[in-house]
């Protein structure tokens, strides 16, 4: 494969010494196991080789690979989660974890300065806390198979776009026009968290795999709902405008909130509840 | 004035018995004033007349005006701010300030339990907080000047949009196709928070304001800054692919976050410190 390939990737990954999967998108390989989501999606992976999307390990065998030999490779801990680190595990006071000291056992995954550590010792007021990755000194094993490499444009905009979009393919509406591309956006998408950073990241992937393209077009389309007869002013209107903004009742303005959709002027305002949906 | 008209209406609004202005749109009425901010654009405001963006009793006064007629009204405390509630002003204990009781003097402004009072009296570990609004119980005097009723959709449109989005008349972009409308948004907005739902508020407007529209779409352009000749793989690539994913040191997450744009697959991410610049 040439680096910058866009592929689908089937693949099953797991720790060598425990034969533990840790990742796969084949539902047959996971079925019977606790840890099976049926909500999960369990197919083809969009990855660009030799783009670091994956570990390195893994980026440099798809290099080596072609779409009709199955990969089964070994990665070394260098090439996958790093090797263990001694410096890593510390012997903490107990206090240092606050109100969770009297809860802990040995095990747990905790957070302590910004950090994910798991307990590994608890003894005379202290623990012993390991900072090393879950999979630090492990060997990974991964059976891959190359089950498509896109050629195809459309092929390469919509995985780009599903990639970071949780929409379906068949959701996906664009069109190309000349060497610039208009991507539709369904309502569902509009008010998804960050959807703003997501489209960059599209443009930015779409741009760099279809180099071609030069400009790209998000396109947002809101239908009227009003029916044409009924008059403007009849529309209940929650405006708090520029005057009543002077208001210091803090629980007025939060009885407010919710039709403040349709209201504050030009105000930036901050993020509302109702974008996290 | 019809209820629903939109029009621009200058004005200067002051508290009657102290003369204070607590609004304009004029600059000539605060030039001279302390509170003047040079910063402030001060032009006159669009209002939809009779849709409660504004106090009742001036919105009461745009319904019964003209064009060709100056405004000049009284607007009493109940079509203004409401009465003054003498229950809204309370007796509480000093230590319910928290770390700042030792610091307040009469005058203040606090918030207390979400809710915004002024500090009228303090002593024998007690202090006095009015939580009334401001202009509470006050009569405000409205001189006021309608500029100009919009008649035409273009008109309207600029201006709806310019009333939620702060970006000058001339950088609104929009074009109607028959009953569609398409707005192109500057770049410079893509990233403003809480910009998905302005744009909701835009089209919940314009929709009101100009009910013949059908549709209307918001387009954001990305061009493509790489030239052609590069490789798609020769773009440097820091995206924290799935199975990097399971990492667990957060240290080494924080460091990837500035390139997360990039990255990150379909996730939808938490807000990240760039939506909000």
């Amino acid at each position: 494969m040439e680096k910058g390939s866009l592929i689908l990737l089937d693949y099953t990954a797991k720790i060598k010494d425990t034969n533990e999967i840790f990742e796969t998108t084949r539902a047959d390989d996971v079925k019977n196991n606790p840890d099976y989501d049926p909500n999960k999606k369990y197919e083809p992976r969009l990855l660009g080789v030799g783009e670091g999307w994956v570990l390195k390990g893994l980026d440099e065998a798809l290099l080596e690979s072609s779409i009709d030999t199955p990969l089964n490779i070994e990665i070394p801990p260098e090439k996958a989660f790093g090797e263990r680190d001694p410096s890593k595990v510390r012997m903490i006071p107990l206090r240092k974890l606050g109100e969770k000291a009297n809860e802990v056992s040995i095990g747990d995954v905790i957070e302590l300065d910004d950090r994910i550590g798991i307990i590994r010792f608890i003894g005379s007021g202290r623990v012993q806390v390991d900072f090393n990755h879950k999979y630090a000194g492990r060997t990974l094993v991964y059976s891959a198979n190359i089950v498509k490499k896109l050629d195809d444009d459309n092929e390469k905009i919509s995985n780009l776009i599903s990639r970071r979009l949780p929409i379906d393919l068949t959701e996906v509406k664009y069109e190309t026009k000349e060497s610039d591309l208009e991507i539709s956006l369904p309502e569902n998408t509009f008010l998804i968290e960050g959807i703003q950073i997501i489209k960059r990241g599209i443009s930015t992937d779409i741009f760099k795999f279809i180099p071609s393209l030069k400009s790209l077009v998000f396109l947002e389309k809101y239908t009227n709902s009003v029916s044409d007869a009924e008059k403007p002013s009849e529309a209940k209107n929650t405006d708090s405008g520029p005057d009543k903004d002077t208001s210091n009742d803090k629980d007025e303005k939060d009885k407010k909130e919710d039709s403040k959709i349709e209201g504050k002027s030009t105000e930036v305002r901050p993020k509302s509840k109702k974008e996290k949906s």
